[in-house]
């Protein structure tokens, strides 16, 4: 299971485009050259977050985008919403669902519930929670971590 | 954000193995048919199942599947644990992470906690708690609703 890697290239725009908020514009090409991901892709991400009202983009040569909005007013939920092309867990959440048993099927209501608490979450968070200190976006960039997680529990027990 | 269709028919054949609990053992072939799924990718889903010690398979002509273990000892967490080939949400959860940021980044810790509120929904269920009755599975089909979900809180709020 994973986030698109629209919603994850989003959220990282957001993170440096807070970082950079009332001292420059953010360039889709300096945005790429940080994160070392493409620039077409990221346009696309970037046009989605100005038509979403998170970004406010300038044209033009010394054109770009900043922050629409503080922040505090960036929820993370609204914008996994806008940026995720769906949550159809299971085929039964999708328009192409041909399961014989989709009414008395008990599953949906479980899966609708593990998704519920994940996006619970995320809406009580904002941009603000997560920001990263601007010295970090600049400079010689630091050697990744080779991987972060998921940290999941071990294990779901017996039952 | 979806869950692979390896985890969605995993779940399916355990619900349909355990409405014929007792009674009959389960085929590939009832269950491409119920379901209306490809039979090379159920083989492998079944594969998967026993090799896990979810299922029990019989060899032969008249042969088949069925549960290894009473439903109530097969929990939910655990099963997705084994069908989903990672739980890497973003790009820094995985071994191909180029992202700068990623020791300073507090985004990978508010995805884990999303994904552990997910994942504790899952854990705290088994195979008991979603039965669907022996009786949907047979008889003609029912109509599949169109879709089910899924079903997220309106919105994130402003922050």
């Amino acid at each position: 299971m994973r986030l698109t890697k629209f919603s994850d290239y989003a959220l990282r725009v957001l993170l440096y485009a807070a970082s950079c908020d009332g001292r420059r514009l953010v360039t889709i090409e300096d945005t790429a050259t940080l994160y070392g991901i493409s620039r077409a892709h990221l346009k696309k991400v970037v046009r989605l977050l100005i038509r979403e009202g998170y970004l406010e983009g300038m044209r033009g040569r010394t054109g770009g985008f900043r922050l629409a909005l503080p922040p505090e007013r960036i929820n993370i939920g609204r914008v996994l919403r806008s940026t995720e092309p769906d949550f159809e867990m299971v085929e039964c959440f999708s328009a192409e669902n041909a399961c014989r048993l989709s009414r008395p099927c008990r599953l949906p209501r479980l899966i609708n519930e593990g998704l519920a608490a994940m996006i619970a979450v995320f809406d009580a968070h904002t941009l603000a929670d997560i920001l990263v200190e601007p010295r970090h976006f600049v400079g010689e960039p630091l050697l990744p971590l080779p991987r972060r997680g998921p940290s999941l529990p071990p294990s779901g027990g017996d039952g």
